[in-house]
């Protein structure tokens, strides 16, 4: 009677935060127990999920689905530019031609194959499903989840290199994945396909990754230059490095260009320039709250996965889920190998055998997958609930099963992992003078390679995009001070702080 | 074609986005030109939303105004949060009985003289208005805006117990008013009001403010219990510093006790325990993104403001409007000023009499105002147009008038302003000092005065809040060391700094 807020306004408000009450709860709980040693996170939040879905099913008969709406305008860009934004620089950069290899090449392998072995078995599923349909679903069941990998794979501490060739491909895979799906989505409405419509299709495929690829350069510069113009006004700063990145993301997918390949573009390349105008307040604060809204949006996926468990639309079909799960498993070892052999040919640091091991069976599925099939169109796909039923069902096998196995078999394999170095002033000032070296003996031979081009590039954003877009662009002879400096001070204010033992 | 999110869906977020940039931009130019130096920025953005609502008016034949639901759903708890979080607490509770003389008796004697005036001149007016409908306005019309305040106090960095007492005002001032509006808002439905129906306003009037502080504190034990628990997992730590005040705020409306008190006592008393809980970086992070988003609503705010000048909607009547800027302005002296006198017979440091007037000139309305007046009741108060129409010119008048000629004021008075001061150990170790002190004194002469149960409150806090809330609950001694290390390193590092000449 007193307030004017009655119930039926507080409603919305007050259900999100039940679940988002109920995700930090569950967290909490799982990482004070033990059984965080054993299996990931995620496993929980499903688990979490299934059991408040089954619990709303039968008292309430509320059947819970993720909207694709909800899922790719709001869930999808934070754990995309998170991705992006957190991606290590200098790495993604050195091992760009074997992301790319496993990301483009492999996923399309994967997704041909997986097709392939799905048509085989066809004769043995309950309803006939043409090829099309197929191919469709195996390019959703092929996108490795980055955020599901990732925290796998943060808790074992692998060596750098097969750190950032899993997760550099997990991220570009989704993207792959996502304009193949959006490309074969519209195929599948034509009737009779013929080759025009395949070229049309793949000429589609690289206008979409281009497009997109521009629009995020494009934002990166309205990014770097809000930052700039905004030094006096701390305050605004987070909020211009989270909202251009989306700005981003809808501009891309209202001119239909990639979303994911902009906003993760964006993330990546915004970051040194933010470097050079950021305070370390706002810095600090960007980072982790990119991290913690990531965080939440995959959790709430995860939920809403152990939610549609007990759905009533399920259908089962239990000779295409089993030929399906065996496909991703393996699949995946048969692309991996060939194509590492492939990239080793031409790397300095090869790709051991047990770490193309790990690569292949560190495949989680999870967020993307359940967004776009539940994304398929009922009227055109007609086996779309058996697919759905199918894919939670990947989803499940992959991150339980795989993913509170993959410790115990790295363990196992004696796979490199990475040990702690200290942090060195010289490793800084040889990573400069190696690449400066190597463009050296490129240009007394002749010969215009990688280093070259990277040299160039370097000196056109040294000399003309950073004076432009950043308030303080600095030599490399300067940030090399200027690293000296804060190591020291870290160094003594460590010291400081154990001498008073605090 | 290619992509299945086609522009309709894409509606939503795109036009929040746009102006959320709109935002951001204006703000960029405004602290790039120079007349931020003479005009506060909510004074542009009202300016900008001027503009932009012309245009949508001229050409689109739009009328937009600031929903309800929106601004006490999703735009106040932010701002509320941020300003109870942001607090000064030792500041707050030293001028604790001063403060609530302002916020409650000042803002009771506020709404009952603006009412009166209005109501001596309602002969005037061009419909007859009745004196419950005079009363609810004067009510809303006395919500002094705490970020309007701010902002402009922040820039003349005036003395720190002005300070306090302004913004301690303008906080607790908001609540009186919105728990006031209500119980009258109820009453105006009435046909013939009674002496039991303003019993009962006031009695609800208590309980609504009592039922908020405690529902506060209860989820001041959840946040500091969740960030206790949750050490191990960083990136949910700034989540539940957000979602639980939020929490709390849902929580007190959906039982109709005042949300807004309910989530500034959350936000004050829960900062001690999460500095306790949080990490260096999350602790950033919590306090950077409360401010941006704070910032965020109330820009918003403003922006719908100068939005609904242009509407069609406005009803002018030039002396209700004149009677109520003039009785808005002069009824703050007028309350001011004795009440001073009381508080200062109680006070040892006296408000001088030049602070005095700063503090009646201070009272800038803004987005509580107009937030309030757009839930008025069309049917039961029939002049609400009217009264939209009105508020609005308030509002610009002070925020324009009062708010760029403060700083000038401030100067031409001479009121002291705050010096720089070096931060000292020997003021941590003499506050604690002289409260033991104080307490020491008031022992001997046996009288329990507000030392005695300071230092009761605080021994119950340490003995028993602390060591069950807290991961590191500690003694005023180490307190005290870490105090030094932390100094003593930051010292050394910015003297490292400085011989790099970085």
């Amino acid at each position: 009677m007193l307030s004017q807020l009655e119930w039926h306004d507080v409603d919305t408000p007050l259900i999100i935060c039940f679940w988002l009450t109920s995700i930090v709860v569950a967290k909490i709980i799982f990482h004070q127990s033990k059984i965080g040693h054993f299996i990931p996170e995620s496993s929980v939040l499903i688990t979490f999920g299934l059991f408040a879905g089954f619990m709303l099913e039968y008292f309430f008969g509320w059947d819970i689905s993720l909207h694709p709406d909800l899922f790719f305008l709001y869930l999808l860009p934070p754990i995309a530019l998170e991705a992006g934004y957190c991606l290590p620089f200098r790495m993604f950069f050195k091992n760009i031609g074997t992301i790319l290899l496993y990301a483009v090449v492999g996923t399309c392998l994967n997704i041909l194959f997986i097709s392939g072995i799905l048509y085989l078995f066809s004769p043995y599923y309950q309803n006939s499903i043409p090829y099309i349909d197929l191919l469709l679903f195996s390019t959703l069941i092929s996108a490795v989840d980055p955020v599901a990998v990732l925290s796998v794979f943060e808790e074992i501490h692998v060596n750098q290199i097969l750190y950032i060739n899993v997760f550099g491909e997990s991220l570009l895979n989704d993207a792959v994945v996502i304009v193949l799906y959006h490309s074969l989505a519209h195929m599948a409405t034509i009737e009779k396909i013929e080759s025009e419509h395949v070229q049309e299709a793949v000429g589609s495929f690289l206008t979409v990754a281009t497009g997109g690829v521009i629009i995020g350069l494009l934002f990166v510069f309205f990014t770097a230059f809000a930052t700039k113009f905004s030094v006096k006004i701390e305050v605004v700063q987070p909020l211009i490095c989270l909202l251009l990145p989306y700005c981003c993301y809808l501009a891309c997918e209202s001119v239909h260009m990639s979303g994911i390949i902009g906003i993760v573009t964006c993330g990546l390349m915004m970051k040194p320039y933010l470097d050079g105008n950021l305070s370390e307040k706002t810095k600090t604060t960007t980072k982790v709250f990119m991290k913690t809204m990531s965080n939440t949006c995959e959790a709430i996926v995860f939920l809403f996965l152990g939610l549609s468990i007990f759905s009533k639309s399920h259908i089962w079909d239990f000779i295409f889920a089993s030929v399906t799960v065996s496909a991703c498993v393996l699949v995946r070892f048969v692309v991996v190998i060939p194509l590492t052999f492939l990239a080793n040919r031409r790397r300095v640091k090869k790709i051991a055998l047990v770490d193309q091991a790990i690569i292949a069976y560190g495949g989680l599925r999870g967020a993307i997958c359940y967004g776009l099939v539940q994304t398929l169109d009922q009227d055109v796909i007609l086996s779309k609930d058996m697919m759905i039923t199918t894919t939670v069902v990947v989803i499940v096998f992959t991150v339980f099963i795989q993913g509170s196995t993959i410790a115990p078999l790295v363990k196992l394999l004696r796979v490199k992992t990475e040990e702690e170095k200290p942090q060195l002033i010289s490793t800084h000032v040889l990573n400069g003078f190696s690449d400066d070296v190597m463009a050296g003996i490129e240009a007394v031979i002749g010969k215009r390679g990688g280093n070259y081009y990277r040299r160039r590039l370097s000196a056109f954003n040294h000399d003309i995009l950073e004076p432009n877009l950043m308030i303080r662009p600095t030599s490399r002879g300067a940030r090399l001070v200027e690293k000296v400096c804060e190591m020291n001070a870290e160094e003594s204010r460590k010291m400081l702080l154990e001498t008073f033992e605090v």
